[in-house]
Order: structure tokens, then sequence, then C-alpha cells
């Protein structure tokens, strides 16, 4: 997906946010913002915002001197995710149809999220997993179970840490055994990395590689080349996020992309309203379809 | 008021929103946003927000060739408060305070401003009129009365087109005689310039000056000698929305200020609430007070 003029408000607000999260310097603030302004005048709009998203980032890092601002609220939601573990692994398995059950819960998880709104609180979390199970699911559950029921060799790429612990539910319904997931390679806003894997219990369940970048999302040309392998050989990829689903809805993949819309770019992009929980299928590399179930 | 860090991202959605109301040419609006990025990335922040609109959008009349891109939004709104008027005024002569009553219409007219929102509706407006006389009133009206008691010449500055028409009755009320009204100098957003208190029906009641300047406040620098004569002769003046009050809240003038509020930054600042109906006395230059009536 391109960048959008709307994104560009929005990557300034974002960098605010950032800013004040890697640092009290209010001139160290000021010199972050005015970086990315003139970055922002230069930047590429055919490159997906996740692109120009690693590039603040890298800039906020380089000049704060903090190389993960984002490490105790990472750490917060793993601990609140975990917390709500025990009582949402019974729900799913006392629902009539787990696996859409758990599709729900990580779709939910991905509300954890400090890009699209930089101060996502705990309530924000539980409020949106209480709804979950009742609130509409916009995409094909019955394309995504046919799918699941077909692959033998699934790359499940997740979001952000918290809802990596929502992840770990989906990955133990679809049979941890077929299932590699993958992290981002660095820290980068409150994007899952490998220690977070660890936190949720993933590593220990399956095998997580990292895919050597530092997007907030799948730049393929910034990807390692031992993730290029999974990517390319799994029969089913199933990508967390708005920055995955960004990075990656035009690659004639097959994908399956879950999702809390969270801007109004990706309700237009995904046909969904703002606050939907979506499975959009990819459809290697056609145009996304949805429908309401 | 200087310019706060919160004030530069929504400087970049203000100007997507005016370039969008300025051209369809999305190649137009692209240049427009880089341009404004580029000049945000070097902007003086110790400037008022007002200075970097008046730079904002005398860029976009440039780069657009549309020197009133506002134009059919200022006379729909004009014409939606002028259809109001009749009703509002009998309102007003019916009130047992009506001197507050067009204070409080007079601010609730204020929510007609496409700066802090870029899709103001017609119903935004009526729904703001509705509830202007049970809403609080966040400042001292005993001392807006005293000095209004006082005062034999006042000078009202005008904020937005539509909004001007809610004016007027605050002016009939002061007495039109003793009052100076001025507009901006030409169009800027939808400030009111010359031609909306034509509509208004304000220059057929008072003198209306100009001030002489393109800026979204009153940049005293930038405004006309014989403004600078008004201003500075008048024994009261009473400044309405954001704009003015963003860049007159440190003179040393015996000032009251009458707006609601639209933003955070103006909400800390004013210590009142967004969607506030605000009187707040400038205090002859020492730091504003308010209080709740």
């Amino acid at each position: 997906m391109k960048t959008y003029f709307d994104c560009i408000p929005c990557f300034v607000r974002q960098t605010l946010d950032a800013a004040r999260m890697s640092t009290d310097d209010p001139t160290v603030q000021e010199r972050i913002l005015r970086d990315v302004l003139r970055l922002a005048s230069e930047m590429r709009l055919s490159d997906s915002p996740p692109a120009m998203a690693k590039q603040i980032h890298a800039r906020l890092r380089e000049l704060t001197g903090n190389t993960d601002p984002y490490a105790t609220v990472k750490k917060r939601f793993n601990r609140l995710a975990l917390e709500m573990l025990p009582e949402l692994r019974d729900k799913i398995a006392n629902d009539t149809d787990p696996l859409q059950a758990a599709v729900r819960l990580s779709i939910a998880g991905n509300i954890i999220d400090f890009g699209p709104k930089g101060n996502t609180t705990e309530q924000d979390a539980r409020d949106t997993i209480a709804h979950a199970l009742d609130a509409p699911l916009h995409g094909d559950m019955d394309a995504f179970r046919r799918a699941t029921d077909e692959a033998e060799d699934i790359l499940y790429l997740c979001d952000n840490a918290g809802e990596i612990v929502f992840d770990r539910l989906l990955v133990e319904q679809l049979g941890a055994a077929r299932v590699t997931v993958a992290v981002r390679g660095a820290p980068v806003i409150n994007d899952a990395s490998m220690e977070d894997a660890q936190a949720a219990g993933l590593t220990a369940l399956t095998k997580v590689i990292s895919n050597g970048s530092d997007a907030p999302g799948t730049l393929l040309d910034d990807c390692s080349e031992a993730f290029h392998q999974h990517f390319h050989t799994a029969d089913l990829i199933i990508a967390k996020g708005q920055g995955n689903f960004e990075t990656l809805s035009e690659e004639p993949a097959n994908v399956f992309f879950l999702f809390k819309v969270k801007c109004p770019v990706i309700a237009a992009h995904a046909h969904a309203p703002l606050g939907a929980q979506v499975l959009l299928q990819g459809h290697r590399g056609l145009s996304p379809k949805v429908t309401l179930v």
C-alpha cells in the first residue's frame, strides 16, 4: 500500500508521541520533530507507511540514544495479556467454534498498538478483548478455516507486544507444530521482537524467527535472507496488524490479514469501519475482498 | 502564545484540509504538503500559531491561484446564521440577562471554524447554538459587564464568517455607536473579511475596519497603521476566537477573549475543557485567570 496524504499528519503526530516517549528533553524532542518534518517533505509516497515509520524511529533512536523507548510499555502489556491468558484459553475451549474464538481474540489483541494511538491504555485492551467474541468479524471465516485445514507450513507474522500473547492462543488452535512465528528484527514502536516472543511463551511452543528488519511492518526488501526463505516456502501466511497489511497487501502470497482497523486510511482500504475486527484474504495479489460474517 | 509541539501535527493536518479545499489536483496538493513540511521544519516556535498559518495559507493561495478557497463555505455559514438571527434576537430580548445571552451566542458562533476542524457542519453550528444558553460559561461575566459598562470606545475583533452574524447580536447589545468592528484584511481560512461584515449587516450598523493582515489572528506587526490606531486608543477590546487569543494573550491591553475551546493546547492554556465556552480577561498582560460561572 502506498502512503496516502492522510498518513503524513499522522506521521508527525506519531513522531511527537514517540519523541516524548523517548526523552524528556524538549530540545531533543524539537530536533526530532524538525528532522522528521524535513524527511517527510522529501519522502517517496509510493513507499508504504512503515517504510517512513522505520526512518522516523531509526532517527529517533539515533538522536536520543534510547534504543528501545517502548520497552516499559511492551513489558506492561505482555504482563497484562499473560494475566488474561488462562481465562481466555478456557473461553476458547468452551466455545462452539474454538478457531473463530481464537481468531477474534488475536485480532482484538491488535488494539495494543502505540503507532496510531500514542496513549493506548490497559483499559482499552481489556474493553476490546471483552467485546471480541460478540463484535462483528469482517471477513470470510470459512475461507480462513479451509486455508488453515489445508496448510502444512504456516508462517505467522506478529505485530505488537502484548498482542503476541493473544497470538499464542491462535497458534495453539492452529497446532504449534506446523506454525513458524516471525517477529521484528529489532525494537520499533511497541512491535514484538524476540524477547516478547519469549515472554509470551511462544519460543517454548514453536519455532520463532526474526524477520531481520526494524520496520513496523514487513518490508520484504529489508528482511533477512532466512526470513525470505520462510516467506516464500510457507503455504499459508497469517499476517497480524495494520503494518503487515500496509506492507504486504499487494504481495502475490497466500496470506490472511488479521487486524483491528485503527485509522481512516486503513478503513477505506479494507472497506471496514474504524474499530472493526478484520480477517482479510490477500487473494494472491488480487485486490482484497471483504464480507461481513 | 508560542507555538507548542502539539500545534505542528495540527498544522500539517490543516494544510491537507486546506489543500483539498483549494484544488482537486493531487499533484498540487502534494506540492503544498511538501512545501509546508519544509516550512514547518524551519519555523520559529516562539511565533504564535497564526504566524505559521499565515505562511501556510499564503503559500497555498500562491500554488493554487485560488485566492479565497473558503468563499463558498463562508457564504453558506453567513446565510445559515442570518436565518437563525431573528429567533436568536428574540431569545436575547426575552432573557433575564440579555448581555450574557448575547455573549454566549457570540461565543457559540465561534464553533464555525475551519482551522481546527476541517469539516465543520451546519449541524455542528446548530447544535452548539442550541446549547449556548445552558452550557457553562467559563469566565467572569461580572468583570465583563463592569468593563463594558465603563467603556466608551470598544474595538471588537471578529474571527470567522458565519460567526460574525452572532457577533452582530453582541454588538447590538453593547450599543453599536461605541463599537468599532475589525475584520481580517484579506481572506484566510474561513475568517471574516469586509464582505462578511457586509453580509452580516454590520457595515450598516457601525464602523467596520480591516486589520490589514491576512493572518488568522491579530499579528500586530502585520496589521495596518490605521488598525494600530484603533487598537491603542480603544478603552476595551473584545477579541473573538482562538486565533485572536493566540496572538494577543500576552498583549498589555484591556481585552476580553471570547471563544470556544477547540483544541487541547488552548484547553491547557485557557484552563478550560475542550468544547468550553470561554470568556477570558487579559488582565493587561498578566497571566490569564478563569473562574467557572
